[in-house]
């Protein structure tokens, strides 16, 4: 993925000229991670290297054109904006049903110390049996959503769609359409302003998440009700994030409540994939009872993240005052 | 149950005079809790109680004989003390089992209000049916073993060996066995020190406690292994507080955490019950998946009430320099 360029960048530059050098080191990111792809063929290490720098570059495009729609042509930023979030939702999936399995498997393999997980009529062999078997169906469901996922990929990666993608991005690395009146304008007063339209859509969001429990509140972590605020939260940090690169700022911040926000994400969707699986048809007691661990388990994870994400971003107020 | 007088008490009071009014006060206890018990007759209100009562001016009494026993007649001390501590725990277990039920019948109401809990196929309507019969079970399986703690309880309570208890309590009530010179000497320089060996053991004990992960470290709060250790500390944390009680002193810390580490013990029991009921032969799935989301809640308020132990008890050091 490429890495953002974090050198001040004085207000008074040309708006187009910050955009534009931005967007294009992106699109240059977009490309080497495509050649890279198909370089890579059969090479799933290395295709997973390279189709993590495409969705990242295409997720900083596409960011960058939201947040700064008004200083480029709009109508161009709205449609190349529209087939990246395709693209880079596409290229997600498959990576994340292989992260889901990982995680979940790491899960129950800690669980399984437990001299209290299922061992029907207490016989010490009978507990790695329904955490085996809740292993063994989670393998195979997300094996196959995986397996899925790859060829939609594949699919979406030799359609015409794919390919109008790529050449409109190959002609953003020499070319960005801007707004003639706009991108004359000057940093402070274009881009500075509409990045802190960027940071306020997401204070807004984050002020209207309801209460975290942390340790010692009464918790109802399996209300998966509000996992959806936190989502969007998750992506709105992303845009903000991606408009202080732009503006040569320091992201250290943004990024590692990102990372908790990821977690988050990965978590409920793991508790989630554990609940699907309970709900296999003829399964036995042990699998349901180790899935029912494991679901709970994963919402605990889910708290764990949101606590983390309001520690490091509300308890430092000094980095990003607001 | 009596209230501890927390009157200071002068070091240069005579250790025996000072002991023997804390034994005798709560052999009163014991006997006012006695007699409540036998006039509560069928009201299981009241009864519940008297036992209460009972059983907190027994633990009063072991708890300072093994403190104070060289102050004592130690063998007269050494007997009574192991009926006391057999006729306490014989006393807990009816209402342990029923306070684990409502506890568990807590945590089913709220963990059902879900949407990801066992939904057998999807529908709505087979949430409720997975921790309806969880439920169900677990009302079963505890009612059972209360009802034959009840039934131990009104044999002990009728047997000859509670009788010559009672008997060994009356007399303490009007007349301490006291050791002849170890009582004579200062509150200062006999019952304080014993006292300090008491909060040593604890002491140590506390700190041989394995780390609390607390809401950010990975937890691994399914490993049951080291309840024992928590409990052992549950055990110490009492005999020192009733150790300052006899010597006046304020008590709302060790009570305070004593109070997590009750709560500590009843999620881990909690669990452990979970973990029983689904090993129940042929039960449904859903029975099972729900009971493991119990299992795995409790065994987090295990790791809750650990680290609410740690915060009361180790942050504040002002209070008991150790």
């Amino acid at each position: 993925m490429a890495q953002p360029n974090h050198d001040p960048i004085t207000a008074t530059a040309d708006a187009g000229d910050v955009l534009g050098a931005y967007l294009r080191s992106q699109a240059t990111a977009f490309l080497r991670g495509l050649r890279l792809h198909e370089e890579s063929g059969a090479d799933a290490a290395e295709s997973g290297v390279a189709a993590r720098s495409l969705r990242g570059a295409a997720r900083r495009i596409s960011g960058s054109l939201a947040t700064f729609r008004v200083v480029t042509e709009s109508s161009w930023a709205d449609g190349l904006r529209t087939e990246l979030v395709w693209l880079s939702s596409t290229l997600a999936d498959e990576h994340a049903y292989a992260a889901r399995l990982a995680r979940l498997m790491d899960a129950l393999h800690r669980l399984s110390g437990s001299p209290e997980l299922p061992a029907p009529r207490g016989s010490a062999g009978a507990l790695t049996v329904g955490s085996a078997r809740a292993g063994a169906l989670l393998d195979r469901q997300l094996t196959l959503a995986r397996t899925r996922a790859h060829s939609a990929t594949l699919q979406a990666l030799g359609s015409s769609r794919f390919h109008a993608v790529a050449d409109a991005v190959a002609v953003l690395a020499s070319e960005v359409p801007l707004d003639a009146v706009a991108a004359r304008g000057r940093v402070g007063e274009v881009l500075v302003p509409l990045a802190a339209v960027a940071e306020t859509r997401l204070s807004a969001a984050v002020s209207a998440l309801p209460p975290v429990g942390g340790c010692e509140a009464a918790p109802s972590p399996y209300d998966a009700d509000h996992d959806g605020l936190w989502h969007e939260v998750r992506r709105l940090l992303r845009v903000h994030r991606y408009a202080r690169e732009v503006l040569g700022e320091d992201v250290t911040r943004p990024a590692a409540a990102g990372e908790a926000l990821d977690r988050h994400r990965d978590a409920a969707e793991a508790a989630a994939a554990s609940a699907t699986a309970a709900r296999t048809p003829r399964i036995a007691p042990a699998t349901a009872y180790a899935l029912g661990v494991l679901h709970a388990d994963q919402r605990h994870e889910v708290e764990a993240a949101r606590a983390e994400f309001q520690h490091l971003w509300l308890r430092e107020p000094a980095v990003t005052p607001r």
